[in-house]
């Protein structure tokens, strides 16, 4: 599916107008500010049932939608020219959104943004059971290093976030390892350190014991071949992926990193994950270009397999670590073996693999979140 | 005039809809798209008259603005539900923006966004004949670093981003001078690296050889009384900034700073500057607060008089750099004595001071970037 096509199939979802389950249950009053909100804004607001209420002022507006996961929720004008509606319950976690305003799709001003769908947008960050994993806790924090250099294989600057650990500065004479960790498609390099909280993760792990200090590196793996431009589509971004990722990966990323932070630059120290289709990137070239990677996570991007293993000798001898992770509404009807199984038969193998599974998430952050938080302890040992 | 008032002035200046001169004048069609646009959008886009034209797919609407720096200009619907507009010919640099949809203030979802006015909003970038002083180039790049850290004086957790030249991690054994390098009014501690570019503007300086290697530290200047909230107006602000702010600066971020970057942790080797109302706050610490910098460069905020300076034998003796800077448009007509001439009078008091006057720039970003570019070279000599 391409760009267009992908915006396409958005846009026919969002003209559902979804009647919200709200209207017929009892809604909880008690709505409070969300965190994603601009400084000082009341709305939008959620309760403990998880449904948001939004509001926007358009006086001279004759059709007014909150749109949220691509469903249209029909807002209601007070004589003032406030539109307020509310949604269904949502998922822990979060969430893309915007406005429909008399036809035209907007982000809400009222609240922040990140880039995910292909855009910088407006989310929604809906409170969690579990949010003391990625909160901003008054811990010793790492610092997130925004970066610019030269690739030799695209002949440009690439753009790139790292994470170093709160220790880092503190002794010189120490080197970590490194985890190479990759977003899915239509979202670029900030994605982990930002809807991601990566850094607050590691921050809250490190302080509670619960995992060794090491680097983060955050690469945008959505390269299209130069010749397809902006608009490619998922399979060629795939097919690039498959050449042109790796080999930016291996000859110009890994590089840099070993000879601008204190790394341990070795196979054996150096991890590579990513979610969905950062997660096929992870599965591929840890296959495909042995001699890099020593320990890997795929989240909602697939498995490793009996076959893939017993094909790849390489693999089956020098992982040391092989992490599989999806939402729970992901795998509900698995086709076929679920991933569960397949971790639990890799196992069998002599494989170090674990699987884990994020209770009540679908293909989504709050997944991918948790599944950085139950990783990361699992590295480097 | 607090927040509140703040907007409600914007909203009446954008009630005044506004006849694009361009109507009346021959409109050049060499349009090309914006590299403040979203990924892959060709509109917003903008004409060697610095015209620029927006459009926004809005089948249902009535009336459709662009709103640019407070005015609106109209747009016309075409047989495809697209609306179209165009401005007056703008200042070159970077321009808050959005649209006005039957009513609604919402930002452009084909723009990128900035924190500036109070909020995250889009933005337009306007080529300029002088951005080659802060393009992002083919040369040696320092790296942005988000931190966290724990304020005594606030009891919370701060945020801040620092810039560390290139060479920063080559030889651990050099230590650094310091700029802390302040945002405006309604603005906060991103402005500097991203409206501001202060990274490519000191990776060129560095490239070109035209200033010395330091470390640049931006923080969240607005800061207001905890019993005021949020909604804290521009006297509490500065009344907050001539007592909390100096405070958390001197007590909890040069610590910080001194105790996680290798700096030379000495007056002589520590610089102030900031933009309008960070201008401002700049000329209160180096007058009041004696110990902490040497250098300081004040941009559209303000001046040092000869009367500063007679009543300040402690600035008198040790400041050994005055930058003193505005736009052109600022100072058209200057009420009494102008800042050239102030400059020129504590010149003759023997303060080693220095006047700039951005070309055809107002009170915005254009005139800051400039006056960084300008100030840097004579820092730490």
């Amino acid at each position: 599916m391409n760009r267009k096509s992908f915006a396409i199939v958005c846009a026919v979802a969002a003209s559902l107008v979804h009647m919200p389950q709200a209207a017929s249950q009892q809604v909880t009053e008690d709505f409070r500010s969300l965190s994603s909100n601009q400084y000082g804004e009341q709305y939008p607001m959620v309760n403990s049932q998880r449904i948001v209420r939004g509001r926007i002022l358009a006086p001279a507006a004759h059709e007014v939608f909150l749109q949220i996961n691509g469903i249209n929720y029909p807002m209601t004008k007070d004589a003032d020219g406030y539109w307020m509606g509310q949604s269904d319950p949502l998922d822990e976690g979060n969430h893309y959104y915007g406005l429909v305003i008399d036809g035209a799709n907007v982000p809400d001003p009222a609240s922040l943004f990140l880039y995910g769908s292909g855009a910088e947008r407006t989310q929604l960050e809906i409170p969690a059971q579990d949010e003391y994993k990625y909160a901003l806790r008054d811990v010793p924090h790492g610092q997130i290093r925004e970066i610019y250099f030269h690739s030799n294989t695209t002949g440009a600057q690439r753009h790139i976030f790292v994470y170093t650990p709160p220790q880092y500065d503190d002794d010189v004479n120490v080197r970590y390892p490194v985890l190479y960790l990759q977003h899915g498609y239509t979202e670029n390099e900030t994605g982990w350190s930002r809807q991601g909280r990566c850094g607050f993760i590691m921050d809250n792990l490190l302080a509670d014991g619960k995992c060794l200090p090491f680097i983060i590196v955050m690469e945008n793996g959505e390269i299209s071949h130069p010749a397809q431009g902006p608009q490619a589509n998922f399979g060629s971004l795939m097919s690039a992926a498959n050449e042109l990722f790796p080999k930016i990966l291996t000859q110009d990323v890994i590089p840099y990193i070993d000879s601008h932070f204190r790394t341990i630059p070795d196979k054996a120290h150096r991890a590579l994950a990513g979610l969905s289709m950062g997660g096929m990137q992870t599965r591929h070239i840890s296959l495909n270009y042995p001699g890099y990677f020593s320990q890997i996570g795929i989240f909602s991007g697939g498995t490793i397999s009996v076959q893939d293993i017993n094909s790849n000798p390489e693999f089956k001898k020098e992982n040391t670590l092989t992490f599989i992770s999806y939402g729970s509404r992901e795998v509900e009807n698995p086709r076929g073996q679920s991933p569960k199984e397949t971790v639990q038969a890799i196992r069998e193998q002599g494989i170090n693999a674990y699987y884990y599974e994020s209770p009540q998430t679908a293909h989504e952050w709050q997944t991918w979140r948790r599944s950085l938080y139950e990783f990361a302890p699992l590295l480097f040992r």
